[in-house]
């Protein structure tokens, strides 16, 4: 398995043996969780009792102190060989967790007060504190947020309708994206919320092709205050910006790792059991077709891991670049696209690796008693992850290549 | 839409316009026997009224006196347009029924007593015979059935077990392949049983990813006893013959109409859907990435009706060929080939057109609530479809054309 | 091969078995047109001798009377089996015949005197006017053509460029597209010119990658005069028109036919070799990876086959329709959207079955001495035949489906 | 370019930015040698002049003393993407020194007299001997030569036919694989030839569609003599060793980058050319259905770059990992089913990345005067290198899979 993704760091050399060892019992609740409707909670305390929801927190305060993106993608595609579902979930509270981290990081190194952002990593680590995140809206892109923030007493007012907002039945915060207006203009700011905060309202209403474990209910806004200095501001509404890209390339571009790992619970659904597979007394393993299969399915495996991790790499190397200075425009959208690259290739790649595990499994991986079928639901929630949707990635793509990114 | 399957004779003119029909009807249905994973006998029921299940019960008994084969198609493609599952289920009725047909013509060409045959034919078009068949067992092929008919009394007694019977839930017969051994050798041959013979057990254990309305549960035989005339020789066990070629390619090629028709009403989905919808304020049909995404699945739904309408003329220009001689086994290979071409290319396209009517419906199609995300799980079930497997179907496509056509 | 193009009337059957009849003088002349970058001269006077290039001449002006575009597109397929640089100059002369055919036609049901029609479809027949056609210019599309025709004295003055003017170096004659402006406005005209009018200067520049036997030069127009009478128009310029759709689509889509026998016959070079091969000590043909490969060959073809077939006999069934009223823009857009499937699906599918020959014939099918090498660089020309570029056609179809059917 | 091969030692670092200074002069050379057919000799010079023909040499001996595979796959991408026969040419020189400058560091490390091995080493470095590579006969594979050494007074006399010589009008040696039997058995040996040894004859018969300048030319081995100790054995003849499998797997995985730098320098010809283009008026780069074309083939090159580096890496790690100790046969098959799958993508990736190349840049990439032509015809060559066929390749990578590699 040359080209599976290994970890890069000794923090996420840990966190990777910490998901390995979770692997059984998530594939145990998968099917409940699945059947039910419902998510698989001791996935979570599970998660959070052996530090893998604690992977960005600092070891100082009690975590792994995780800083690859390329290891962070490698933890999610091993969760998600366990379930899918719990893959992207945590990843929502990973991605806001790791701000977190970076905020108190540079907070340290300016010698500023950072204990106040010591807290809520503490309690991360202490399994007090589990976040959602979200940025989903109907109708439009995460680009064009129309839930608001509007200035209201010695705060904010928000108002509006978020979808998708995976891991908000067990969060206790949440974080997201909107809107607010100022003197300054029309901004993009990004706030955190305890799921307590009156006018918080989650509607309960997921239920999906697949997914099924993930609680990607909607979550309506009525007249949530937060204080003054609950937001902050990522750049303009309507336009990219640097903070904007970065934000979303970093928070979705693990999330790819879900369907990576998904794909190979297939293969090694198929890997482990074929091999004692017999077809009218024949070694189902000496067919030829059955072979030119299994290739097949290698092959495009090999395909998705190597373009996942090789965008892994290179967002590590682009953040170490930009680590004092930050990026221009023009080199964000070349991050962003190098996520809609790697995202393109392996969300299609591991829904064509699932369909090709049915066709080596038969008819017995069509039923609903069989992981596969489950699988094969999962797999295909990967292309509607935003940014970009299926109908405007391959343009995006073009366009950055042509110096032509978009600006809205 | 000059590339969809149309009607070709006066019968099968009619046909289509009553499976048009039913449409609406199915549709409505369709949801409640996917969640409660039963079939919806209205649909039976009307098609009984209509005329759609009397399609190839001669016109002077009743019936439509259909004789074309791509019509049959273009009448499945129809009714799956409407619900799959029953496209599947009813598509076994007509096979049995239209050897019943033939039969029933050959006695009256040779002007021998047809009356007998004439009974069960009347009993079809008065909706009191439905017939379910079935060759699948597992862990062998359709060639190698190990049910097995032995010498019993003054008949023959039947044991083993059949999967994948669909429609059997409402059926009042079962058509099967089975095997016979004689001092002639080792034969593979045909039996019909009402569903009320004693031994004969359905399973109820159909619950499956998709086609959850098709009734497709197991069938257990426990020394099902059958009269001495009730098994017809097909060809030997176990190697192909011109009979055995013929049965399975004619019963298995209209099938392939289930997964075309399926994708039919994914991409109506989308077009009637489209053109209304708004993304920020602007017509979502306006966007490039949409119009060339829609351009994509319009060209490989074109290609799936192209092949599949050709495959269905040459079905029939094959059997006009051969009505007075029968085919050598090596035409008969090329016959298989032929549908094994159009299943191949229908299958994989269907699963493709569904997954980009997906892309283009958003999030929305994706919940449970949405027929996409049925018509995402039934159309997977088309590779599944005997024979041959898509492990076997490429090679053996290749050996016909090398004139090394396997002999068993 | 039940997926072949067969011919569906008298008149194309006779076409059929001539065109087939000259497959093998074809490929003998082949080698040397490609290697010398010249014209086959002899082909066109076999196809003149045997009634080929009198195709769509009526039988009592001594052609084959020819009607079916499906036929055309048969007939095409044929020759490019033979030689593919034949194939699409000859279809240029076939489409401009067709055209004066259909006005002799159109001329004798209106009772006015269709004897001066009959003096250039008789030349035809008698093998003294050879057509050669032209829309392409550099930097613009067929719809926006910058030759002009500017009046002058009792007629009009042509200036302008176009490139590919394929059989041109032995035409007799020269058919374009150009634009015209008057005080109705700016307008799409054709016009037919001898090849030796002064000012008509053929470059001789024509050294291509394949399609070196086809002679598409550059031909520049230096102030070339033409009569008053000698321009008909088709539409507006700039903006398509039933008559600009119509004239686009019936001339390219038989074109389409020349990189499917290209196609063929690399098809065929497998099929005829193969079996007699050896590779250490076995025969080729029983190696699985070989049968595998030869399937997918064979179920590529297939595919392209039907398809083209298909969209053939939707435009002479569109032909019938609107034989006495002409069809709405709105079909007429349908009618190219048809082509531009078959276009793309057959183009991709020609380049793929070439490339799946080269992999089966291993390292000979790479040398310049083997027929194979040509038909790679021939079969991919397929892709630049306007309408539209391969940048167009996919948002072109699914604007046409999404009824955004582009104006200009 | 984040998807990028970067060289990753200090070593590569050197050559690679030595290769990319000899891009623009192979560049000027290339339309030449493709069109006469002949070596660009001025190429090999200046890799010699420049070091980078001494890539393997040791330091000490006055080379860059590279070990990296990675690397040695970055230098042949980036010679490519100014010649890519010069880059498939001077990969097998690469190769065979490679091998030397192992058994000199070996010899070096027990403290034996390696000066002997330094010999040749420096004289690589000085430009004094240049050494082609051949293992490919026709009829057979690599794994069992025809050509055989036989006993001959106090050495060997070699007799068999070789082709695919490439490089070798150039050469000062030859390296090759043959068969050479004895007591001990059925043996694949090496030897290592001067070219003007009597009885080695060249045959000047390379003339192909594509790699025209890389002189691959037949040689006829005719009772051609070698001393006793002139022969290396490698493993046993006609089966599978560890041997045999590295060598063959360290040689050609190389040449893969040849494919993809084709690729690059294709991709290159349209994003330096486009941006500037304008189509009626309107720039090019601003048509959605260009950006979606670009977007697909930056997405193809990023598939294609991501593998073959990981292949790369894959390969010095197993070379660090068996450094001491040699790998088992099951390990040094899944080394070459890395390479495989790395192959089997990039050589198709290569070849459709060009073809959207000529897409994009519309009829003049297809004109013979246009640098995309030639490499249109370049890029095919890919799938024929051995080991293994195209049609061998994905099931050889299925049976490693299921633990059923081929033993001969």
């Amino acid at each position: 398995m040359s080209f599976a993704l290994t970890p890069k760091t000794p923090a996420g050399e840990r966190l990777y043996e910490n998901a390995m060892a979770l692997i059984p019992a998530f594939r145990e609740r998968a099917a409940a969780a699945d059947a039910g409707n419902t998510m698989p909670a001791d996935n979570y305390s599970d998660m959070q009792a052996n530090g893998v929801a604690a992977a960005f927190v600092p070891e100082a305060l009690g975590g792994f102190g995780l800083q690859s993106v390329q290891d962070w993608i490698t933890c999610i595609v091993t969760l998600a060989r366990g379930d899918a579902s719990t893959a992207i979930a945590i990843n929502m509270h990973l991605g806001v967790s790791r701000g977190m981290a970076l905020a108190y990081h540079n907070a340290q190194a300016k010698g500023s007060a950072a204990d106040r952002l010591a807290v809520p990593l503490r309690a991360i680590a202490d399994g007090r504190m589990l976040i959602c995140a979200t940025a989903t809206e109907p109708g439009t892109d995460n680009l064009h947020p129309l839930t608001e923030a509007t200035p209201a007493d010695d705060g904010w007012c928000i108002n509006g309708r978020k979808i998708f907002v995976t891991l908000s039945p067990l969060a206790t915060h949440l974080g997201m994206n909107l809107r607010m207006r100022d003197d300054d203009g029309d901004h993009l700011v990004t706030t955190l919320l305890p799921m307590d905060t009156p006018g918080l309202q989650p509607q309960d209403d997921w239920d999906a092709l697949g997914m099924r474990g993930s609680g990607s209910q909607s979550v309506v806004f009525d007249n949530v205050r937060v204080g003054a200095g609950g937001i902050r501001k990522l750049g303009p509404w309507g336009r990219w910006s640097v903070g904007m890209l970065m934000n979303r390339a970093l928070a979705n571009l693990p999330l790819v790792g879900a369907f990576l790992g998904t794909a190979e619970a297939a293969y090694e659904l198929v890997a482990d059991k074929l091999p004692g597979q017999q077809r009218m007394g024949r070694p189902l393993a000496g067919f030829a077709g059955v072979q030119h299969l299994v290739g097949e399915m290698d092959i495009e495996l090999a395909k998705c891991r190597a373009i996942l991790s090789a965008a892994g790499a290179a967002t590590d190397r682009f953040l170490a670049q930009h680590e004092t200075q930050p990026p221009t425009l023009e080199a964000a959208h070349r991050l962003m696209k190098d996520y809609q690259t790697a995202k393109w290739v392996v969300n299609r790649g591991a829904i064509d690796i699932v369909s090709k595990a049915m066709d080596l499994m038969g008819g017995s991986g069509y039923t609903n008693s069989h992981a596969l079928a489950r699988l094969y639901r999962d797999v295909r929630a990967g292309p509607f992850m935003q940014p970009f949707a299926p109908t405007e990635a391959r343009q995006y793509v073009g366009q950055v290549v042509l110096g032509r990114a978009p600006e809205e």
